[in-house]
């Protein structure tokens, strides 16, 4: 399957409570990528939004510290590995315990030649790791 | 079923080609809720991505003029309608002729509080406007 982009939707479980409140933390380890713009906020009284644009791929974050979980979403284009090693270094630098992924493909080429523009193609992965 | 957070993931087909890659047009028209924080870029010799902070939500772009297409990303929280705004706006300002959307509930409660925290529900939605 052809696809302009590739999405992954990640939930990220257990993670250490104390490092989802700090915007500075995780802002840092968004960044290690090459990024070309940011923007990153912290909410009151806990909580961290923030999203990088990596040329033509994105990461994105939104935490619950009270929860222990983190909404990360990734999406690449081609070739680009930049953002999938921010993704990696990301898990690892919020202590996850649990995560779970889906992908999901995007701007289908063949859809889009054929001229049927359907639903976003899916595929899910089970990698769970505890 | 109750979730931290809501994502309507949605591919925009038959746009109009110059506004994919017009970043002014889509940054004003992605600026029309209230928002945080915001970063976009322009790609040479063609396409946008960028990205806004709103509150707990965000919404992101990345655009192929050259195919008519933009791939469109809303992640809300709560009762945060600002997002959802922008999102239908944004349809609207690029003329999309065909969308497809599919919906993710994120960061499920009840899975967490019973410790068994599983792949991303999801629920597909077949709202195909031609």
């Amino acid at each position: 399957m052809r696809s302009l982009g590739h999405q992954i939707v990640a939930e990220f479980y257990g993670c250490d409570k104390a490092l989802l409140n700090d915007v500075a933390y995780i802002r840092n380890h968004m960044l290690e990528a090459t990024i070309v713009t940011e923007t990153f906020h912290h909410f009151s009284p806990h909580g961290v939004s923030g999203a990088v644009i990596i040329a033509e791929s994105h990461l994105a974050i939104h935490t619950w510290p009270e929860y222990g979980y983190a909404a990360v979403d990734l999406f690449t284009c081609g070739d680009s590995v930049s953002a999938e090693i921010g993704f990696n270094h990301l898990r690892e630098a919020l202590g996850a315990g649990h995560v779970s992924t889906m992908e999901v493909h995007r701007g289908q080429i063949d859809m889009m030649s054929m001229g049927d523009q359907g639903q976003p193609a899916m595929k899910l992965v089970t990698s769970q790791t505890g």
